[in-house]
């Protein structure tokens, strides 16, 4: 990763937080204390990876950088819902996140519940809002909303839930992951490149197929630092999933193979970035990130 | 009410249960255990008055059916995952719904959760595909966006949650209720509206007259029925806010001048009405019902 790639992440973040927080509601406005809640769940802290592959995607079609910036706070927004729903204690029962108390504990159960349910709300409200056309802006909704219903990643956690216990196999654990979390990172990279243009079969085609090799490469690399990190190093806490008895990676696969596999799949990533050349080098950057991260 | 509205009604409804049932994922379609609970807690049950709403609404321009179809369901989808999340034991912990047991009870907590997460997103997917044009559909996620979120439909229930035991006075009780049902009834109305045409100024304020009478008069009558009717009748747990100290306008104003209020707000929605004539007789007639319901 070059010192380009690292300033314009660092920049990139930068401007992004200060558009996420004016983009959701003021602590100013009733119910304050739901909107406190609200900003406590998606503000100061998060790796910002959904927002990071939009930005790099934005940049294939030059993007306009207000779309781009909606589209990366309404992934962001239904990631943080996703979160405080997933700690609470019928879920994963997490007491914390991103090296702060989760929601629930923070604030209470309820609480947790509506600033999920708000927060989904708001992640449509602020891509359906702004200066871009509606053509423009209805596909992206539609697949936003598939992306993080039932046939995405609340299926994905629908299935991550049943499985808890029981003998998956690497197809099944795959299946499970492809919507948990491949079906929210497969649709930053093509809400970013859709707030440029409308993307052509071959397109989208491709854009899939980096997307899939790095949600699993996300989820493998998860399971590595879940089994071998610490967690103050995490900001979560470490070894649930073998704790709970959730399949893993490293369980079916031993941690060797399981890095392996990540090295794989980060090739895979960049393979099928080729048709888009030097323009992809940030998302090219990002896969490697994703493999390389130790948090 | 005349046998014409109730013929209406029954075929509106009838027409629409179909159209419910198509646009919620088929339990064929994998993970099968979500999409079973999703339509458990969406259909076979509830008043639908939103949809009727909608549809009422939809006649004062001449509304395409495939459109308003769609909004009618989104609402629906929206107000069925607010019961699902409202019942949970950190909520309202109510374990009868609909004359049904309750999602978290027939099936379990986190089901509950994710049954809850994934109609949102669904009910904002059936609005935003369908035949009707983007600039049509674009100023109705917006809205449907708002009225669910924070400042809409969440921010009520933040408030009404805040609110357990406190002495509220009639206008804090009012601007939650306008909040916590309120603004997805008003949503009912404007979408339906919308569905035919671009509203003007006077059109949107005199329907959002209309609904905001509605809206309370709903509420007003829901608190009458609490104190006066029984579980059976309800297909809900009677007297539950009187148990729960919540204050409601029958123990601030007493029955009496509760009726009283009821049927005032009747007139003013009916008065708001005015300007649309002939083709608002189904949405005064209503408003007729929902003072008049026993249930």
């Amino acid at each position: 990763m070059s010192g380009q790639f690292n300033d314009w992440m660092k920049a990139s973040l930068a401007e992004f937080e200060v558009h996420l927080t004016n983009l959701l509601p003021t602590v100013d406005t009733i119910p304050a204390h739901l909107h406190e809640a609200m900003r406590y769940a998606a503000l100061d802290g998060g790796k910002r990876v959904r927002p990071l592959l939009a930005f790099a995607a934005g940049r294939l079609f030059n993007a306009p950088s207000e779309l781009l910036t909606r589209a990366a706070a309404a992934l962001e927004m239904i990631h943080a819902y996703s979160l405080v729903h997933d700690d609470m204690p019928c879920m994963d029962d997490d007491a914390l996140r991103r090296g702060k108390p989760t929601v629930h504990i923070q604030y209470n159960e309820a609480t947790a519940l509506l600033v999920g349910d708000a927060l989904q709300a708001q992640a449509f409200l602020v891509l359906a809002e702004g200066d871009a056309s509606a053509e423009r802006k209805l596909p992206m909704l539609q697949l936003l909303a598939r992306a993080a219903g039932s046939i995405g990643m609340c299926g994905g956690q629908a299935i991550d839930l049943a499985s808890v216990g029981l003998a998956l196999n690497l197809a099944e654990l795959e299946q499970m992951h492809r919507l948990k979390t491949g079906a929210l990172l497969s649709a930053s990279v093509l809400l970013g490149a859709m707030s440029g243009k409308n993307l052509s079969t071959e397109e989208v085609a491709a854009l899939n197929s980096y997307a899939d090799a790095i949600g699993l490469a996300f989820q493998v690399v998860d399971d590595v630092l879940d089994a071998t990190a610490d967690s103050a190093t995490l900001g979560k806490t470490a070894g649930k999933d073998a704790a709970d008895n959730k399949p893993t990676y490293v369980s079916l696969l031993g941690l060797e193979a399981s890095k392996t596999l990540a090295e794989k799949l980060r090739n895979d990533a960049h393979d099928a970035l080729l048709p888009f050349g030097e323009k992809a080098q940030h998302l090219r950057d990002l896969a490697d990130l994703i493999v390389q991260r130790k948090a």
